[in-house]
C-alpha cells in the first residue's frame, strides 16, 4: 500500500493537483460526505463508490436501487447480483469494493485518508494496491458553485433567523434581585434557549443537535454546548450550526450577548473581538494565504494585550484557529491553521474569532463568507449586538 | 500491519473474545462511538484514545482538558504539551496518536476495522504496529448495563410519544372525494408528519433528522423517508429514530397505519408482519443464534405465500435482516445477518419485519427489546393499529 503523503507538501499551491487515476470511496452517505458529493444521494447507502476514466459508477443494496437511480447522475448503478456477488455476501462493502474494481479492470486505485482500515487490508489481501491521498479526493467540493451556494445559503439563514429568535427571548426576559432572568416567572435555562432555536431550525428543514447556549463559564470552553440558568451580566455564546435535512449543506453562525448590561471587561473583550472579525475579513481575497488571515485576528489580540496562539492560561486568549471551510461538512479545507494554503475564489469560510477567559466566559463571533473574486460577501447577514 | 481477520471466524461464539492487549481509538466521539463508551464523554474532540494494562488514557486539544477532566473517568488526561507536542502540530491526529503510544511504551495495538488508514499508514511508518481488528474493540457493548438501558428507555419512549402524536394528526384528518387526506382544508403532507414527530421529539431531548413517513408507494423501498401529500387507503409506513441529545443512545420505532379502510392486500401484509413480529420475539432468548432468529420471520412469510430472503422482484418480499443491534449507534451487534452469532442476556436488539410491494408500498412493524434470563422485555411498548 504506497502512501500519496508526499502530495500534503503541495499545500501551499493555490490549485489543488487533479486527482487523474481512479478513486474509490466506500461507506455511508452520513459519514462520507464526498459520496454525497460526488453521487448527489443522500439517504441511500452505498457499498462502493468509483470514478475513473471522466465515469462514475456506484454499487448499492439491491433495495436502494431504484431510488438511486432516481436522483443520481453517475453513469452507472450495479447491486450485487450486477458484479456476480451472491445476495448473502451483498452486504460487504470490501467484497462490493473489489468486484466494483474488478468489473472495470482496476488494480489500483486512491482513497481518501478517512478510508477504513479494514476495507484496505482486505483489498490489499485480494491484491488491489491503494494510494492514500494526502489531499482530498474531491478537490472541488473546496470551491463552491451556484447551487451548492444557494442551498448553504437557505441553512445560513435558518440560523439567522433561529438566532434572533433566540437574542429575543433573552431580551425578554425580567432580571430578578439575584441577577437571574426570568420568564414568566420561570428561570430561563441554556436548555429553554437551545429548545427555541431548534425549534425554529425544524420550521426551516434544518438541524442543529449539538447547537450551543453557553453562559458565563460554560464560556469559557470553546465547544462547551451550556447548561443551567441564565445570567444577567454574563456573556452568553450562541453557536448555531445547522444542516439542512433535505441536501446536508451546513451553515454556522456564532453571536454573543448580554442580557443587562456587561462589565468593563466584557465589553472590551467584544470590541476586541469585533475588531479580530472586522480585520480578518478585511484581509479575505482569494491569493492570501490562511496563516495571512489567522495572524489579522491574532495581531488584533495582541495589540489590546490579550493573549494570542499561545496562551498562558492566565489572562484572556484566543488559541483556535480563526476559520475553516464549510460545505457538506461543518469544518473542511480550507483550515485557516494550514498556513502556507492559499484562498481561492469560491472558497465558503467560517471566520469565528474568540477570546476565553476562565473567569468571565467566551465572546465568539462567527459568520459564513463566500470569497469572490476581489474580496468576500456575507452568505447570509446577521446583525451583532453586546447588550440585549 | 497485521491483520486479525480470523478472528471474525470466532463470531458463533457465545461471549467475543475479550481483547487483552493495547487498544487504539482515533476520531470524533461522534463518529466514534467506542470513544463514547469508553471515554462517558460527548461533545470533546478527542484526538486519540488508548486502553492499555486496565487503564485508559486520553489524548485532547488543549481547550478540551477542562470538560474532559471534569465529565471523564479515564486514567490520564494529556494535552499536547504533556505528549511534547508543540500546540502547532497538536491537531494532528497521527502525530498525539504516536505521542500516546510512546508514552505508554506501546509498540503494538489493535484498532477497529473503521480506523482511518491515513492515520494507520503514518504510525507503520514511524515503526507501530496495528492490528485491525476482526471483531469490535469494545466487546462490552454488546450487552447493556441498567444505566444504558434506563439511557435507551428514554430514547425508545420519546420515540413512542411522538408516534402517537404522529399517529393522532393522521388520524384526525378528512378524507376528501379524491382520497386526499386534509386537515384545516390543507393537504396533509408527509413533511407535516415529520415535523410534528420532530417538534415532540425536541421536547424530551431527542432528535431524528431522517424520520420516515413513506405513503403508498414509497414505502415499497425500505429506505425511503418519504415525501409529498398522503392519502386514504395506503400503507403509511412511520419510522422514527431517536438520538438522545444528552448521552447519544438511540431508540427505534417503526408503525405502519392506513387512514380509513385499508384493501385486503394490505391486510393480509399487515397480518403477516404482525405474525412474523411475533414469531420472532418468541424466537428471542440467550443461547439462540441470530440466524434462528431471521428464519423466524422468514418462515412466517413464505407460509403466507411471500417471498423472503431472496425475491423475484414480482411480489411482495422481505428481504432484509430482520433486526439489529441498538444502543451508542443505531446498529450495531448483534445483526441478525450474522446467522451463527448467539445472542446474549442484555444484548438490546431491534425487531422490524417487513414486507415490500412496488405498487401497494410498504408495510413494516418495529420494536426495541433487551434479552433477558429467560426470554426478553419491551424496552417501551408501543401500541399496534393497522387503520386509523
Amino acid at each position: 500500500m504506497k502512501s500519496g503523503k508526499k502530495h500534503q507538501n503541495t499545500k501551499n499551491a493555490t490549485i489543488p493537483r487533479k486527482l487523474t487515476g481512479p478513486v474509490l470511496l466506500v461507506g455511508r452517505w452520513d459519514e462520507v460526505p464526498d459520496l454525497v458529493y460526488e453521487t448527489q444521494l443522500r439517504g441511500v447507502i452505498p457499498l462502493a463508490y468509483l470514478r475513473c476514466r471522466q465515469e462514475q459508477y456506484l454499487a448499492v443494496p439491491r433495495w436502494e436501487y431504484l431510488r438511486a437511480a432516481k436522483h443520481s447522475a453517475v453513469t452507472r448503478i450495479y447491486i450485487p447480483e450486477m458484479l456476480g456477488v451472491s445476495a448473502a455476501r451483498g452486504h460487504d462493502v470490501a467484497t462490493m469494493a473489489a468486484a466494483l474494481l474488478k468489473k472495470h479492470g482496476i488494480r489500483r486505485a486512491s482513497v481518501p485518508q478517512n478510508f477504513p482500515l479494514g476495507v484496505a487490508e482486505e483489498l490489499e489481501r485480494q491484491g488491489f494496491q491503494l494510494l492514500c491521498a494526502g489531499e482530498s479526493v474531491c478537490p472541488g467540493r473546496e470551491t463552491k458553485g451556484m447551487g451548492e451556494v444557494r442551498k448553504m445559503t437557505e441553512a445560513q439563514q435558518a440560523a439567522v433567523i433561529a438566532m434572533r429568535s433566540a437574542i429575543d427571548l433573552i431580551s425578554r426576559t425580567e432580571i430578578d434581585e439575584k441577577g437571574a432572568l426570568r420568564i414568566q416567572g420561570q428561570r430561563l435555562t441554556s436548555g429553554d434557549v437551545k429548545r427555541r432555536i431548534r425549534n425554529s431550525l425544524q420550521e426551516h428543514d434544518c438541524s442543529c443537535p449539538e447547537v450551543m447556549v453557553a453562559g458565563g463559564a460554560c464560556g469559557a470552553d470553546p465547544h462547551d454546548p451550556g447548561e443551567g440558568p441564565l445570567r444577567a451580566g454574563e456573556p452568553i455564546v450562541i453557536d448555531i450550526f445547522p444542516r439542512h435535512l433535505e441536501h446536508g449543506y451546513w451553515g454556522d453562525l456564532t453571536r454573543t450577548v448580554v442580557r443587562g448590561r456587561a462589565s468593563v471587561p466584557v465589553r472590551r473583550m467584544y470590541a476586541a473581538v469585533r475588531a479580530a472579525q472586522s480585520a480578518t475579513l478585511a484581509a479575505i481575497r482569494p491569493g492570501v494565504s490562511c496563516g495571512a488571515i489567522q495572524r489579522s485576528a491574532e495581531r488584533e489580540f495582541t495589540i489590546r494585550g490579550y493573549s494570542a496562539g499561545t496562551t498562558t492560561g492566565s489572562k484572556p486568549g484566543f488559541e483556535h484557529a480563526v476559520g475553516h471551510g464549510i460545505g457538506l461538512s461543518l469544518h473542511e479545507e480550507p483550515r485557516m491553521r494550514d498556513r502556507s494554503r492559499r484562498l481561492r475564489e469560491g472558497n465558503m469560510i467560517a471566520i469565528e474569532p474568540g477570546l476565553y477567559d476562565p473567569v468571565t466566559g467566551g465572546v465568539r463571533l462567527e459568520d459564513v463568507v463566500l470569497v469572490t473574486r476581489d474580496g468576500w460577501k456575507y452568505l447570509a447577514p446577521c446583525e451583532r449586538r453586546l447588550e440585549v
